[in-house]
């Protein structure tokens, strides 16, 4: 039998464990694909650079049409990131009706469903384990597991950067910029580190997850994304007292016909699974209608970690086009646009926190205003009331169930007022009705 | 295209569920599939009996030939339970080359070998995610997703029964029997509760487990294992004095060319993530070469995420049927002897309990028999020391890493003194050195 040919776009860490977890498990790999699989030409910038050892120097080249045009590659690995000239590739080779794998969540954020639907159109597959949740192997269980369920809610902690960042923050009482300098000099955080702290990786992934799990697209602009900078050592203080935690959360639910997407820090409660996950570790909370909660957590972002996933992907693509049914996997994704809940009309638990001068009524001022917007109060802290020198003092408290906007506007109110000494803090609770 | 049709085996909740997701999803399943799939002939006992509104009636029928040898069924799924007469069935049903899909963790136990040699030969799949862990879909995670990693421990709570005893026993002060009969109250314990709290059923799991793991077959009564009827609410004190707590485990451990496999009650990290997995629910933490660690939670055993599971597996196979590649699954399995490992040559850390009569010497002679047998001591703690009514009391410590067996010996010796009350209790403590 011919054997499957893999062409490589890009071979740094990931690429290199690909062509290695290829090499090292060649006889397992063609029992399980019906043929042998061996890596093709692979596209890299500088042919002159060190590789793994089981990679054949000849194989390197730096021309992608070497790589994409080749009429024996049937796999296409796009493991170089990135959205050009990465979208071009990826759209060459399914446009030449080969099977692709890519690591990229970037891309199918921004482009999935065209690219899903040029697949689908030639009857391929675009295979993408690796693109989300590192070692967790999320995208086929949502794919493939949960097959015969219908997915409610999915909840991630999909930033290993962020969580970490949080950890450090809530063991050790560093500061946000202190473990953030620490999660940089561990290599954990890039030079710049927006796309991380600031919530818009997750929300790349949130919008991958979304695809998978409600079957629509819902474009990452449409995500409300906050991210981390906000948040103080007080805060993971305070959340204590209420018995949580804070933790850096993609959240997709289902409410009606539409989607609820958000990726914000939120509260979770201290003796919760999702609470004992940290560092750069990543989890996914899944409730299926059916199988209930479904949590999975595993090592966040590394290099060996996304290589087993893309080589599972790979091992996936060419069984069925060893079988010749390729497209089957593509053709069960959904990628219709998804109506999403506007953010004002979210319901749930919110944690605030007020700066106050300690005069005669703030807190009767800021209570009304809740009251008035029809917040309730559930719990309620205040600290070192009574400053001789003037100083403001933190008033915090968890709300009940409120519709955002609701809080907006009571907050909006708070703020307008001589006695708050900065805007108000809100953080949303998880899941508590 | 001819549709895919289904042959059920039993047609109890599980069934039910099965015969339900799979019409309620009839779209979506034929894309996957890349054809129909159609509910045929259903084995049942008592046609009489309400079933499911989408079953058809007249599909149900009490002669198990009627299904397994109707030439038009191209999928047994086996959901009645039991060796016998289902083993026969299975067999049967795989000579014929029929795609099997099963949910029977005991028939898998006792003669998963014999069964997937008889499905290699025949060409054909034998599917059977439900047979372990509930909602959670560790099977399809350690057959795709790890495909190309290399599994070092699986670590399971995978008997919901046993976990929620333990877990009533830590959060509300219940004696074993209490917890244990408040289980058989809620429907989670059979009233003969042997397989599960004695840690059978664990045991018959992890065999499964390490099939796929580690590539090779152990048979259940090779793995040591004891259950639960020894822990007293005073174990998850003293447990919770050194920050443990205690859970009942199913271990696999990859040990040079042997696996170590066992099932006991152990004791693990209070803060860790196996130790938030309470109730009913189940867990299995895979560690991978270069994936590291992993785990998955989720509810378990229960009628719906076992149909789900069920239907996941239907899926794959059914769609294997559809392009003529069927027992490409089936192959991959390893199912030769594995050699374990001597449960005298485990190392690793244990929690020691030895109730004493408080006469002067005896903790000297117990450290030192424990010393003598080179068992060195990290922690203890004596209760109430010195009572003046003669009673005996605790002695509770955990030791630093030691071979099992000279722990054994060193508690041999230290039984056999006057000052003992009762014969010591040891416990394991998970994965540390």
């Amino acid at each position: 039998m011919r054997s499957v040919r893999i062409g490589l776009l890009g071979c740094g860490t990931v690429g290199g464990g690909v062509v290695r977890l290829i090499a090292e498990n060649a006889a397992a790999n063609a029992a399980r694909v019906g043929a042998p699989v061996e890596i093709g030409p692979v596209l890299v910038r500088d042919p002159g650079k060190e590789r793994v050892p089981e990679l054949d120097r000849a194989r390197l080249t730096t021309r992608p049409e070497d790589v994409i045009d080749a009429p024996d590659v049937d796999v296409v690995v796009e493991v170089m990131g990135g959205l050009s000239p990465t979208r071009g590739y990826v759209e060459r080779a399914i446009e030449l009706g080969r099977q692709v794998v890519t690591a990229n969540k970037m891309l199918l954020a921004m482009h999935g469903p065209a690219l899903v639907a040029a697949a689908s159109a030639r009857g391929v597959d675009l295979a993408f384990e690796a693109s989300v949740g590192g070692g967790i192997p999320i995208v086929r269980v949502l794919r493939d597991s949960f097959a015969s369920d219908v997915i409610e809610e999915v909840v991630g902690i999909v930033n290993g950067t962020s969580n970490y960042v949080l950890t450090r923050m809530l063991k050790d009482g560093l500061t946000f910029e202190a473990a953030l300098a620490d999660a940089q000099a561990k290599g954990y955080a890039e030079a710049d580190p927006t796309l991380d702290v600031d919530g818009f990786d997750a929300a790349h992934k949130l919008s991958v997850l979304a695809m998978l799990a409600f079957g629509g697209y819902v474009h990452p602009d449409a995500i409300p994304t906050s991210g981390l900078r906000a948040i103080e050592r007080a805060d993971h203080e305070y959340a204590a007292r209420f018995g949580y935690v804070i933790k850096s959360l993609a959240i997709g639910r289902v409410v009606g016909d539409r989607v609820d997407l958000r990726v914000h820090p939120t509260l979770v409660r201290r003796e919760s699974t999702l609470a004992s996950v940290v560092g750069v570790s990543h989890a996914v909370l899944l409730q299926g209608r059916a199988l209930g909660p479904c949590l999975l957590t595993g090592r966040g972002a590394g290099d060996l970690p996304t290589a087993v996933s893309v080589v599972a992907d790979v091992l996936d693509v060419a069984r069925a086009k060893v079988s010749g049914q390729t497209g089957l996997l593509t053709k069960s994704l959904r990628t219709g646009q998804k109506p999403t809940l506007p953010i004002g009309d979210v319901v749930g638990r919110a944690y605030l926190r007020f700066s106050v001068y300690d005069r005669p009524g703030v807190l009767a001022r800021i209570t009304g205003a809740l009251g008035d917007a029809r917040v309730s109060i559930g719990e309620l802290v205040q600290d070192g009331g009574g400053d001789a020198d003037g100083s403001p003092v933190d008033v915090v408290m968890l709300t009940h169930a409120a519709r955002e906007a609701d809080l907006t506007r009571a907050l909006a109110a708070i703020e307008a007022g001589a006695d708050v000494a900065r805007p108000p803090k809100m953080l949303r609770v998880l899941g508590e009705r």
